[in-house]
């Protein structure tokens, strides 16, 4: 009989781990339900200001919930994470940290920001009136233990998965991880109520959550790396309000998305009365970088889409 | 009083270069139907075989229509064309060409392979029983001539447009170009019946094609690049069948890609009974690379999604 079980925002870690103790044993089909803290634990609230930006202790960054020890699960074997349900709480936030980011070179974004989104209609994050990104929440760190006894930071996407800020991840779909350790020692956090592919500016729209999974394993075939099965649409299907976007060609993908971006915010910028800060916010929340094409040496192209319809029509 | 003007398969040329007569003048509101030859000016026919690819000849690579000079054009404008229509006619191909394309070194693909479309249907591509792409057809090739005297090969996207690739400029978008030379000297062609993001072997569902515009040009203002403005949903969202993911980490995303785009071949292959050359042809046609994540160094996320809607439920 499968069971549910409870994972409180008390029962997390920070760091890539085999040797931490589980903090719960499940069966294949059992569910979790998990209360997940911010990435940051706590040191941002819905009063906080830019300033809290420059005290920010990375040490606890991410806190993640787990370990779970999934019984039978063995090095070899894949683990299936369907993810049932994601609920952010009422508020969420958004920074331009400076030295993080993908235009943290750039003058406009040196200075530490901070904005505070009003999640509190349970459907959409709201910017200020009129500016409106529809959820799409998914967790940005999903992870089993690493194959090694190392002690790991988590910022970085690994080979036992971690940081992989992936949107494609959304409830209803179900997410695969190679098992590296006895028991796989899995653990999610950093839930995101929407982000746009690239997470350009370093941050989401960052929030507490409660997280539905319910866990399921594949004996002896393994995944090399996270991957997801979607059941119907992308997100992003959502948006019928229209798209701009900015394209970038160039010899190196890093570059040319940087490139994008500037683009997209010049836009957004001169078209919609944002300053520089707000639109690189917008971006990261809402703009899914697209390699267009990879082939036609030695320029590759980046697009950046952004959805129109988070913008009222008044 | 607008007009509607022709261009033919052989009003055409290969290099971009400010210098070409244009074939027509057009004012700002008129329209203009293109009869394209696909990308390599017919080398390739219905009945051609895998062997064609060893001796194509790659001088008239690609075969664009036009120049079109845009009366009221000049350096600092922004020339916009609407994509009208875009009618594919009925075959195309798509070919792994050595030394060519995103898996260019690995041993499955060193050999040429050329597979030819059915596109008879007029509303997708069939790829072999039980295997049907939507049709999103766009022109890969759309520029202005570039600022400078030099003659250039069309391969590489550039500053004035080009070989783009970009999925997005489906009928019914708007694509801005910045206009570099008088008159702008537009050129469009090497039509996609369809094509993943990424292009990752190289070549899309080639075809020739009949393509209608509109032309308008913003004075005044200019866009550093080509930028796309689409009114509706983007691409993609035709699909309700599901999607599969992989995703692959690392500092690098071009290595990063290959990595995704293998795992995805591996995963058609073990899963759908295709060969490692059918699989890779598939991805380049459907498989859309997205940046998941950038900024959490020293490795960011690349994620390839494959449309599981293409193939039959039978």
């Amino acid at each position: 009989m499968p069971r549910v079980h409870h994972i409180t925002a008390e029962q997390a870690h920070c760091r890539w781990d085999r040797h931490l103790p589980p903090v719960i044993d499940v069966d294949p089909g059992d569910s979790i339900v998990f209360e997940t803290p911010d990435a940051v634990n706590y040191q941002i609230d819905r009063e906080s200001e830019s300033s809290i930006l420059t005290t920010l202790d990375f040490d606890p960054i991410h806190q993640v919930n787990g370990p779970v020890f999934v019984r039978g699960a063995e090095p070899g074997d894949t683990l299936v994470v369907e993810i049932v349900d994601i609920k952010p709480i009422d508020w969420g936030w958004t920074a331009i940290i400076p030295d993080f980011g993908l235009l943290q070179q750039d003058d406009a974004y040196r200075e530490p920001y901070l904005h505070i989104w009003d999640l509190s209609s349970g459907s959409y994050a709201e910017f200020k009136p009129g500016i409106r990104v529809p959820f799409e929440p998914f967790c940005g760190v999903m992870a089993v233990a690493p194959d090694s006894d190392d002690s790991l930071i988590t910022l970085p996407p690994r080979a036992n998965g971690g940081n992989v800020d992936c949107k494609l991840a959304q409830p209803g779909t179900s997410v695969f991880l190679p098992v590296l350790t006895e028991g796989a020692l899995f653990s999610l956090g950093d839930v995101h109520a929407a982000q746009g592919d690239g997470e350009v500016c370093g941050s989401a729209i960052e929030c507490q959550a409660t997280v539905t999974v319910q866990i399921e394993l594949m004996k002896g075939h393994q995944l090399p790396e996270m991957a997801i099965s979607v059941p119907g649409k992308l997100p992003g299907s959502w948006n019928t309000g229209g798209w701009m976007v900015t394209t970038a060609h160039g010899p190196d993908l890093f570059d040319a998305s940087q490139q994008a971006v500037r683009y997209m915010i010049d836009y957004l910028v001169r078209s919609r009365s944002l300053s520089m800060q707000e639109a690189y916010v917008l971006c990261s929340a809402c703009v899914d970088l697209k390699i267009s094409e990879i082939v036609d040496a030695p320029n590759w192209l980046v697009s950046a889409a952004f959805p129109l319809g988070i913008f009222s029509r008044l």
